[in-house]
C-alpha cells in the first residue's frame, strides 16, 4: 500500500480498510475476465483448499454477487452482495451492505473495491476492503485478509493466463 | 402504485417497500434540478413545519448526500447517505446503508430510488423507499412516509415552476 493508493480513493481510512496491492504480469482485460464470469471466479476466489460450489452474477448497478464458498470439510459459506460500480477492465465494487436491488442488508461486513491500471503489459491490482469500524477490520484481518485474499490472487493470475 | 411499475424495479417487495407514484406538471429536467442543487433541497426536502437547515451534494456513485432536518421546535435530525445511481433527468438512486465511499453504516434504514419519465410536459415520477425488514418499511409508514414524501413533493413542485 503506498500513499498514492491512499489519495486516490475519497474516505480512505487504514484504521477500518485493509488493502492488498500487487502489480501482476496479466493484463487488465484477462483480470476483469476471470473477475466478471462465474465459471472463472469458481477457479479462483477462495484460496485453496477452500472452493466456489456456486456463483452467480449479475453484472448491472443493483445486481446479485453470489458465492458459496466450501471449507476443505465442505461446510457451505454462503455469500450475498449487491454491484455498485461496473466500469470494464478498470473499476468494479460491490458490497455485502446492500442485498440484489439495494436493498440494506441484515449483517454487513464490508465493501470491495477493486481497481485495475495497466502498468507494463500488466496490471496495477487494488482490492480494497472497507469497513464499517475498527472491529469489522480487526476480524476480516484476523480471518487472514493478507494470506487468503493474496493466495486467491495467485490463482486469478494462473487462471487468467490461460484464457 | 401500479402492477407495471411493480415489474419495473428488479427485486419489489410490497411487503417491504413504500411508494409513492404521481404525475406531476413539471418536466423531469426541472425535478432533477430540484432533486440535486442543495439550495433548492433546502427549500422542499422537509414537509412544513419542518425545515432543512444543511444540506451537501456530491453528485457521484459513492458522494455524500447529507442533510439535517429540523423540527418546529428546532431540534436537529442530520441524515447521512451515499448516492449509489446518477441517471441524469431520469433515476437517482441514494441509501443510509452505506456512508460515503461506499463505507457500511451503523443504522441503516433504506435505500431511496427516484425514477422520472416524461408524461404529457410534465413528469411520472415514482419514489420508492427499499427497507431491510418488515419492521422498517412499518416503522416508516408509522413516521408518516405517504403525507410526508407526498406534502414534500408538492414543494418540489411549487419551487420547481418557479426555476
Amino acid at each position: 500500500m503506498t500513499e498514492a493508493t491512499d489519495r486516490e480513493e475519497p474516505g480512505h481510512d487504514p484504521e477500518l480498510d485493509l488493502v492488498l496491492e500487487r502489480v501482476i504480469d496479466v493484463p487488465p482485460e484477462l483480470v476483469w475476465t476471470a473477475w466478471t464470469r462465474p465459471e472463472h471466479v469458481k477457479q479462483w476466489f477462495a484460496p485453496a483448499p477452500w472452493t466456489v460450489s456456486e456463483c452467480e452474477i449479475d453484472l448491472r448497478p443493483g445486481g446479485a454477487f453470489r458465492t458459496v464458498m466450501r471449507s476443505p470439510e465442505g461446510e457451505a459459506y454462503p455469500n450475498v452482495g449487491c454491484y455498485l460500480e461496473i466500469v470494464e477492465n478498470r473499476r468494479l465494487v460491490f458490497t455485502d451492505a446492500l442485498r440484489p436491488g439495494y436493498r440494506p442488508a441484515e449483517n454487513p461486513f464490508f465493501t470491495a473495491v477493486v481497481t485495475l491500471e495497466p502498468s507494463g503489459g500488466g496490471t496495477r491490482y487494488v482490492a480494497r476492503a472497507i469497513h464499517r469500524d475498527v472491529e469489522g477490520r480487526k476480524k476480516h484481518e484476523e480471518m487472514g485478509f493478507q494470506y487468503g485474499w493474496s493466495a486467491a490472487l495467485d490463482q486469478l493470475v494462473e487462471l487468467a493466463k490461460t484464457l
